[in-house]
C-alpha cells in the first residue's frame, strides 16, 4: 500500500493516482483555518502549547511564524508541554521551498494573529462537555463556501490546513455524534494519546445536548454540539472551491471530521478532493486515520515520506518517537510543495530547510 | 488624448499601452477595500448614501451587492439623497461578465460586511476636523503589503478599488498635507461639488493638529492626520502586489491620494500601476483627476467609456448629467473585464446587464 519515496499512498491507488495527475507540477494556494476552543483548556487534552490556558495563543503564533519567520503574540514560538516546536515550522519550511501563498481564515479565535486574515462570520467554540461548541456553524459554512469558490478562481488549486488546538477531541465528538465507529481512532499530539479522557469529555457534551432537547439533525447540529469553529470554516471552503478545482485537506484526523461535513452539506465534491498528512500520522498505532476517512468517503490519501531521524537537532529528532505528528497543514503543504516541484523540492531538501528553519528560530549554533 | 472606443486612454500614451499589452486577456482578481470615516457625516460631504449617517452601511452594503446581487445590512441598496442607487451595479456586472473573483479588505468600518473579508488591523476613521484620523496606518500599510505580496502570487494581475463614503475630503486632506496642488481638484458624489466645504474642513483638521503640535514628516503622517482608514490598507495592497504583477487602481480622484501614498513608501512599483476609472470622472468639469495623478507619478489613466444616455432606465440615464460618477471599483473593473474578454465584453454588452441588473435589484418591470 505504501512505497519508500518521498509521498505515500494509501487507500485507492488509482484515485490517488488520478488526483496527482491533477495537481502535479500546478501552483496552489495554501490557506489555514484557525480556531480556539475551550475544550483544549481541559488538562491533559491538548499539547499544542506549553500548558493548556497557552493554546490560546498557539494558532495565530502559528499563523505569524508563516507570515514573518517569526511569532508576535508570544516571544519564541509555539512548544507542547515537552518543549518540542509546533509541526508550523515544517508548513513554513515547504511554504518558502515552494513560494506558496498563504492566506489565513479566522474559524474563531479567541487571540488573533498580527498578519492578515480572513473573517468568516465564526466566533471562539466552546467547552463540548456544555454540548453547545460552536455558534453559528450554517453562517460560517456558507460565507466560507462563497471565499472557496472566490479563492478557486485565482489558483490551479488549494491546499486547506487548520491549526485548532483540541480539535482532535473535538473532531471525535462529530464523528461519534454521527454515528461513526471513531472511539480509539483520533490522534493527538501527546505522545500517550489520552483516548478515555476524550470519549468521556464527548459523551458529557452528548448528553448535555440531550438534556437541553437538542436533536442531532444533520453534520452542521454535531458541529454545533460538540464540533469546534475550524470545522464549518474549513468544511464551507473547501467544499466552495472543490465545486471547480482540485482541494488537498491538509492535516491529521482532524480533517476526518471534516470531511464528514462536506459528506453531509456537498457529497458532489468529495470527488476533487485528496486528505494530504504526514507519515508520522498514518503509521501512528494509537489512531487510525485510514478508517476515519474511509469511513465517509474514498478519498485518498497523500502523506509526506519525512524522516526526521536524520535531523541534526534533537528537538526535531523526537517527532519520531510520536510527538506531535502533524499540524498548520505540514504534511499537506509538503505535499503539495513536492508535487509542484517537478523534482526540485525532495523530502530530503525538505528537512535541510526545516533544520536551517529550526535552527534560525531556536537561535541555535548550526 | 481621447479616442471614442471603449477604453479612453488619458496621459502618457505609450505607457498606457505598455500597461495595457501586459494585461491584455489575463485574468486578475478584484480586491475591495472598505473603510468608514466620521468624516462622511458632516452634513453636506457625501452622497455615498440617503443621509450621512446612513454612509456606515453603504460600503458593506455594496460588498454585500458584489457577492450576492442583494444587500443584507440594509434593504435594498444604497442610494444617494436623490435616490440614484450605487455604482457597485456597475461592478457586479462588469465581475460577472468577467467572471472575476471579488475579495474585500476591512480598511476600517463602523459597519461590517455578511461576506468573507480580509482584516488588516485597520480601525474606523475619525472626523479629519480632530486632526486624528486614522489610528494606525504603518501597521495597516504594513500587513496589507503582505497581503499584496500573497495574492499576486494566484493572479495574472489585482484590481484594486475601494467604498469610502467622504472620501474625496480625506483625499483633499493627504494631498494638500503633503503640498499637493488638490485645491477645487477632488471629485464629488454630489452634482455640485461642495469643495468650499471640503477645503474649510481639511483646514480645520490641520490647524488641530498643529494646535497639538504634530508634525507631518512623511505620507503616513498625513493619513493619520486627515486621511482615512482605506488609504494605508488599499496603498499597502497595490504596493505589495506591484512588486511583482501589475496593478489597476480602480477609482476616481480618490485615488489620487492613494497614490501618493505609494509614492511615498514604494516609488519602485509606481512602474507598474496604472489608474482605472470612468468616463464621467475625466470629463468632470469640477474635478482634474489627470493633474492630481500628474503631480505623483507618470501612471496612465485607462478610462472605461461608459454612457448611460442608452440606458432603459432614469435611474442610470442620470448619472450622465453628473451624479455618482465612480465608487466600489466601477471603472477600473469595467476596464478590467474587457481588456480580459478578448473582445467579448464591450461597452455595449456592460451596460445591457447593467441594465438588467438594475431592473432586478429595483424589482423593475423591463
Amino acid at each position: 500500500m505504501c512505497a519508500p519515496k518521498d509521498i505515500i499512498i494509501c487507500g485507492n491507488q488509482s484515485k490517488a493516482e488520478e488526483f496527482v495527475k491533477k495537481v502535479q507540477g500546478k501552483k496552489p494556494a495554501f490557506v489555514c483555518v484557525i480556531g480556539n476552543t475551550e475544550t483544549a483548556k481541559i488538562p491533559g487534552i491538548s499539547a499544542a502549547g506549553a500548558n493548556p490556558e497557552f493554546t490560546d495563543y498557539t494558532p495565530a503564533a502559528d499563523m505569524e511564524l508563516l507570515h514573518y519567520g517569526k511569532c508576535k503574540v508570544i516571544d519564541g514560538v509555539p512548544v507542547t508541554p515537552d518543549g518540542i516546536p509546533t509541526p508550523a515550522i515544517i508548513t513554513m519550511s515547504a511554504l518558502e521551498l515552494a513560494e506558496m501563498p498563504i492566506f489565513v481564515v479566522n474559524g474563531g479565535c479567541r487571540v488573533l494573529p498580527f498578519t492578515p486574515y480572513f473573517e468568516v462570520g465564526g466566533t471562539p467554540g466552546g467547552d463540548v462537555r456544555t454540548g453547545k461548541a460552536v455558534e453559528n456553524p450554517k453562517e460560517v459554512f456558507e460565507e466560507s463556501f462563497l471565499l472557496g469558490k472566490n479563492l478557486a478562481k485565482t489558483v490551479d488549486y488549494l491546499v486547506v490546513g487548520e491549526s485548532t488546538p483540541g480539535g482532535t477531541t473535538t473532531a471525535l465528538g462529530v464523528l461519534l455524534a454521527l454515528g461513526y465507529d471513531a472511539e480509539g481512532k483520533e490522534s493527538s499530539s501527546f505522545p500517550q494519546n489520552p483516548h478515555d479522557l476524550k470519549i468521556n469529555v464527548v459523551r458529557e457534551g452528548l448528553t448535555a445536548a440531550k438534556a437541553d432537547g437538542k436533536q442531532i439533525r444533520g453534520v452542521l447540529d454535531a458541529v454545533a454540539v460538540v464540533g469546534d469553529p475550524m470545522m464549518p470554516a474549513a468544511a464551507g471552503l473547501v467544499a466552495g472551491a472543490a465545486l471547480s478545482v482540485p482541494v488537498i485537506m491538509a492535516g491529521g484526523t482532524q480533517m476526518a471530521a471534516v470531511l464528514a461535513v462536506i459528506k453531509g452539506m456537498k457529497p458532489e465534491v468529495l470527488k476533487n478532493i485528496a486528505l494530504g498528512t504526514t507519515r508520522w500520522i498514518i503509521e501512528d498505532k494509537q489512531s487510525d486515520m485510514i478508517s476515519l476517512v474511509a469511513q465517509s468517503a474514498e478519498v485518498p490519501i497523500l502523506a509526506v515520506n519525512l524522516d526526521f531521524s536524520e535531523s541534526k537537532y534533537d528537538g526535531l529528532r523526537i517527532y519520531e518517537t510520536g510527538l506531535v505528528k502533524e499540524g498548520a497543514g505540514a504534511g499537506g503543504v509538503s505535499v503539495a510543495a513536492i508535487l509542484g516541484s517537478n523534482g526540485t523540492i525532495t523530502c530530503r531538501s525538505l528537512l535541510e530547510k526545516i533544520d536551517e528553519n529550526y535552527a534560525r528560530i531556536l537561535d541555535l549554533e548550526e
